[in-house]
């Protein structure tokens, strides 16, 4: 049975592993924080997928479905194209129900990039 | 007389312009905010230049010349275009002082960002 068939209790994602780091401030970060950072950073660093990204945060309940945010511009493929690469940074999580596939911000992935660019720190 | 040979006042750096944005949670980004977002982030998409930025951060005094951050595995000319390309997305500002440059972090800009990802707001 995969992860994703356990039923009833919340499922972790790949989107809910607490990344590093502490603010920038802070220290020097280590090659293997950078590069894990860095990725989350590119995921973010293209204007339809940050789009998409804030339709997904900010949409009524949290989450969204791929018909709730396609109309970014680009065709249905290049919104799922996108989609997966913020699934894959861990900067959202996805769940099916029945027709429709849902994404979800990851707090904690989001919360672990605020806090490195906390300069109050 | 070019702005930077302005003597004896904080000079306004490009790094100085407060970019937007509310929280992702608060609401759609527009296209234009997105495409100013997602530059800033691509300059942090890239190991070395997170590296190099967290060495900035953190150097005490808050400031570093690139002789103080070159200690990252690549050469010379490689540093110095990371550099510039932060400096360009606006999260370093420079200040040639005698023989060196000296980098410090856009409080504002990286500010900005950090706001951004701020998922309580």
């Amino acid at each position: 049975m995969s992860k994703s068939e356990v039923v009833g209790l919340p499922v972790p994602q790949d989107g809910d592993v607490v990344p590093c780091c502490p603010p920038i401030t802070a220290g020097e970060l280590s090659r293997a924080d950078a590069e894990e950072m860095a990725a989350m950073f590119k995921a973010l660093s293209d204007p339809v997928r940050l789009r998409l990204f804030s339709k997904i945060a900010s949409h009524p309940g949290g989450e969204a479905c791929v018909c709730d945010v396609a109309d970014v511009g680009v065709s249905q493929p290049t919104v799922s194209h996108h989609l997966k690469k913020l699934r894959e940074a861990g900067l959202l999580t996805s769940e099916r129900r029945g027709t429709w596939v849902y994404y979800q911000v990851a707090p904690s992935v989001v919360a672990a990039m605020a806090t490195m660019l906390d300069l109050r720190g």
